[in-house]
């Protein structure tokens, strides 16, 4: 199967580490786009997926799965020996989901808004607006505190081990760096939480 | 346990469409929450969840579950003998998982931005954009022309039976009726799709 992604962006690079996390990085061909050049905008990509995103996941049959978190599910489901990375049980695959809700909507949303509309880069197709760039990094600043605060005496966000909700977060943050959204230096837990996650391996693919 | 919501609000209202599909509406106490005065900012509701907003599920032994697909998700696991609307496959949970993020960040999203935008409804606690609850109503009419084309020659969504993209889209079609968005007479599938959706049991509760 083929993945069609763009290495530097944020949303593909969850979907490798989560693989890497797994071990399935061989399972795909990893097919390169460049987003500024609009390789996303073809009448081809189109086809495979209607919103003009990527990453988007093609089986060998032709079957596309757009959505990061919906590729990600993909391999959680179909490789059930594979380190379990949404939860085990019906109550912790719940709560997870929430984690992965509130990092969704609070932290990698306006992540992603915040580079849109306060660098311009894609304003071939959208009409960045300064403001809300602005609104969106308060925003994240924000959930940086609530994070760190929850991070306390804990080593991953979500029960004893690392699930998706690290590599999301993890994904974000680095993201944001982009734009100068930094982790503060008295953001203690959230930068040993970090750190830990920088140095697994997955954090280089 | 006990589901803390308020009856008219379209987030709670997933999640007893859900439950009731299950047949698991006798599962929960329903608590209702007054959210214009503010019921769901109280120090006691902030501890259940962090993010102020309903629907939150309480556990008997207290845990707590926040957003409403992390709830519908915790009943499809905890309750395997009931009707499956999250998919069986692996396919189909991550094609279904990737539908049900377009409905939430192309229609459900820009439907309940619309409303806080446009009505001031929660205007205490928030500064409504009205420039931007209408770019949010221009999303939801975009979407609907998209769904209205990809409903041709379905009944559901995805696959051949009702599943939680059904669910969210026919309760944020209902909830944009509020600010007056409406299907267009011409888009026939998608009136066709919500006739068949309004007529189940499920629709009333
Ligand atoms: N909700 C989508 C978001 C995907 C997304 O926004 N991808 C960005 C790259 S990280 C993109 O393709 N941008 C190109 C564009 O907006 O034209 C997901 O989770 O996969
Ligand atoms: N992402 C959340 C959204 C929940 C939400 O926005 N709930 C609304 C009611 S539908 C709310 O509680 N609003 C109160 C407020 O914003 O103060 C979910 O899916 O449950």
């Amino acid at each position: 199967m083929k993945i069609y992604e763009t290495r530097t962006a944020p949303n593909p690079r969850r979907v490798r580490m989560f693989m890497a996390e797994k071990g399935l990085l061989d399972k795909a061909e990893f097919v390169e786009l460049d987003l500024q050049k609009g390789e996303n905008l073809t009448p081809e990509f189109v086809q495979k997926n209607p919103m003009k995103k990527v990453p988007v996941m093609e089986l060998d049959d032709g079957a596309c799965i757009s959505e990061t978190m919906a590729i990600c599910r993909y391999f959680e489901e179909a490789y059930p020996d594979t380190r379990p990375l949404l939860g085990t049980s019906a109550l912790e695959k719940a709560q997870l989901e929430q984690w992965l809700r509130w990092i969704e909507y609070y932290q990698f949303m306006p992540t992603g808004m915040c580079f849109q509309h306060s660098t311009g880069y894609f304003k071939d197709r959208m009409t960045p607006v300064k403001e809300w760039g602005e609104e969106c990094a308060k925003q994240v600043a924000s959930f940086y505190g609530f994070l760190n605060e929850h991070l306390e005496g804990r080593d991953y966000i979500y029960g004893d081990d690392l699930t998706a909700a690290d590599i999301n977060a993890f994904c974000a943050v680095e993201f944001a760096k982009v734009m100068k959204i930094r982790i503060e230096p008295d953001q203690l837990h959230l930068q040993a939480w970090y750190e830990r996650i920088k140095a697994r391996p997955s954090a280089k693919v």
